[in-house]
């Protein structure tokens, strides 16, 4: 199934906004095995709209996903655009509208009048329910090709992804390539590269390298399943220094599951990461079983007082140093009572960097009753980055240390 | 100028990567005062691109700024693909091959031999450096058209922008529209809709309400500066209690700036936050001379333990609970020493929500010597955003504090 994507909002032509909704919607239908032919976006602006529906629809393509511009305000436009272009009726749906004074009357908030456009129906389309959210969504057809329209608002769009689009899309697909994704983190592209090309040369199987601040994914398409699975388990062995997962979750999300697992608790000590960590891990449903919780020591006065370090090695060996880490991790593990501590001490920068000690140098440690594993880093790159990185590299040493139990 | 922008690689369109580039460049040059008009993606196949390409030269623009496909890698066939369509002899940099060659031995590395492509030049376009990269950019001229290519790692891009682009830019433009923004937090996009729109209708300014996880931006659009203004100070005086910036400053810059301005020192307790608050305050260089560091008491061991709460205060009023907020900000910042304390503490979900204590339910609290300021709010949302929602709110009661003092 062959698709484009239409984003409708000024918001995302100025910048203001991140186009998210694209990417989600990408990555959903391209794991159901569509292709993504085109994302476009264009402004809230008639003409504009206009000109870029009449040129999707002479596309050989079979599905035009839209979103943005259903919203109650007056720079919303986009249902009167695509009425005007599918020659659509506007017809009031008065039941609807007796829902949706309800529902804002139960939570004791006065209704907008501006929300009564969202009661309007085509006479020659469909509605798409909206579980989540005011704005429904509608369906056209036209040469074939399925047009359907979502709401801007991420969340109400993916409450209707789930609910109503991919099933659809689902029920008619035919399954024509295979994707595979061998996941790393710690290694350049090219460093990778230069692994891998040696020995996974096969024309019928396409390989992309996607680096990002997390790692580089690199990327398998093929129509043959067997030797994607092949050459799949074959560099994920090559670069198994790197390699985490073939999944799409983040290594936050693999962690915690291990740790639930193995039921290991764990207490981070962060010093230049400031919080990510700690934060990265209560993003996952489920860490408060295992998470102990953080001491951010950021001055040396909390690094000292409250964390239990010793005032004289951090003299003698300064706060960026391999012995720190290491006494960071093993304080915390003690303080706070859990099984693993582990811990972060870098420059990231801008500030605060020497020709001895550069900003990106990092060092990270974890400790348990038996172990301490200490690693330097050096990220070479901005404040957010190498913050980023200095989370990743920890996250990889639990991962590391749980896999010794499995 | 009339602007479009072109992304091109697989990734975006799979959804493997969010287009973070087109983001940054509709946002600089929107700000510039350029018109972006159209921005599309599509995957690095030949067809797909060439296509494309006469599609854009067919529009009434002034710039086609391109992002992705020149790297090393052999999934980078942009280079070749636009030295097509331009008709372009490929002629070989030897002195860029040599410059390169010794980067690579100076840092220590064996260069690739698939950096070779990256020496290559047109005859009949110029070259745009890299100033921290190795893949060059490129600038052709077609129909008055401009067009430029730069490689798709934001870091280069952005840099190939302000190096050489974004003068460009300036250079040619002449001002035809003005722009302001209202930035707010903790009310729905709605609300502030129903209060601005009495007061402020005048048909030569557009006004657009662009809400995110953050808050609502508000964002004026007009060609009368004076008449823009106006209107801005208006709108910022009818949402006084949810306004916090004109700027394009995001609430942590905002609040750290101000504590450095009043030499406050600060320390966190984090509960529901799991440490985004201490990761957002050392996003801000300079942090380290205002910020003390966190607790995140995850568990009631540690809140008991390191933070210094009273058991049977938790046992009376649960955790999640105006007085254990009260009592976490205090604490930290007497354990902290600093001169401000500040906490969370609410169910950030999926789980642990009651009828009592709904999933959303978050407490924030500051206390200073003087002062112990305490908010209720139900951001009624998921894990991430209710998160995200709670830090939001404490840097708002933080700025809040600091203005008092202004």
């Amino acid at each position: 199934m062959r698709v484009t994507i239409l984003s409708i909002g000024d918001e995302l032509l100025s910048g203001k906004t991140v186009n998210t909704n694209a990417n989600y919607i990408s990555l959903v239908l391209d794991g159901l095995g569509c292709e993504i032919v085109k994302q476009v976006t264009v402004a809230d602006r008639k003409n504009d709209i206009l000109d870029c529906l009449t040129d999707l629809f002479k596309m050989p393509i079979d599905l035009i996903l839209c979103t943005g511009g259903l919203g109650p305000t007056s720079d919303d436009i986009t249902l009167d655009v695509i009425f005007s272009f599918f020659n659509s009726k506007k017809l009031f749906d008065d039941k609807y509208w007796i829902k949706l004074m309800n529902k804002f009357s139960n939570i004791g908030i006065p209704i907008s009048k501006s929300h009564k456009k969202q009661a309007v129906v085509p006479d020659n389309g469909s509605i798409i329910p909206n579980s989540i959210g005011t704005a429904r969504g509608f369906q056209f057809e036209k040469n074939k090709i399925v047009f359907i329209a979502m709401p801007g608002v991420p969340s109400e769009m993916q409450a209707m992804m789930n609910d109503t689009i991919i099933p659809m899309v689902k029920s008619k697909i035919v399954k024509s390539k295979y994707v595979a994704t061998i996941r790393t983190t710690g290694a350049a592209e090219t460093i990778l590269y230069d692994l891998i090309n040696k020995n996974n040369d096969d024309d019928n199987i396409n390989i992309g390298y996607y680096p990002s601040v997390y790692g580089v994914d690199i990327r398998l398409v093929g129509k043959d399943l067997n030797k994607l699975n092949n050459i799949k388990e074959n560099i994920a062995n090559t670069v198994s220094d790197y390699f985490y997962t073939f999944s799409d979750h983040n290594l936050e999300e693999i962690v915690v599951n291990k740790l639930i697992k193995h039921q290991f608790t764990i207490a981070t000590a962060e010093s230049c990461t400031g919080g990510l960590i700690g934060n990265r891990i209560t993003e996952v449903p489920g860490s408060s079983n295992v998470y102990k919780g953080s001491i951010v020591a950021y001055s040396n006065s909390v690094k000292i007082n409250n964390l239990g370090i010793d005032k004289n090695n951090l003299e003698k060996y300064g706060a960026v140093s391999r012995e720190i880490a290491g006494e960071m991790a093993r304080q915390v593990r003690k303080t706070f009572n859990s099984k693993i501590g582990v811990s972060t001490t870098g420059i990231a920068g801008p500030g605060g960097g020497t020709k001895e000690k550069p900003i990106g140098l990092v060092y990270v440690a974890l400790s348990s009753k038996e172990d301490l594993v200490i690693k330097k880093y050096n990220f070479h790159s901005n404040r957010n980055k190498n913050k980023i990185r200095s989370s990743q590299a920890v996250l990889k040493i639990i991962q590391d240390y749980c896999e010794n139990y499995e």
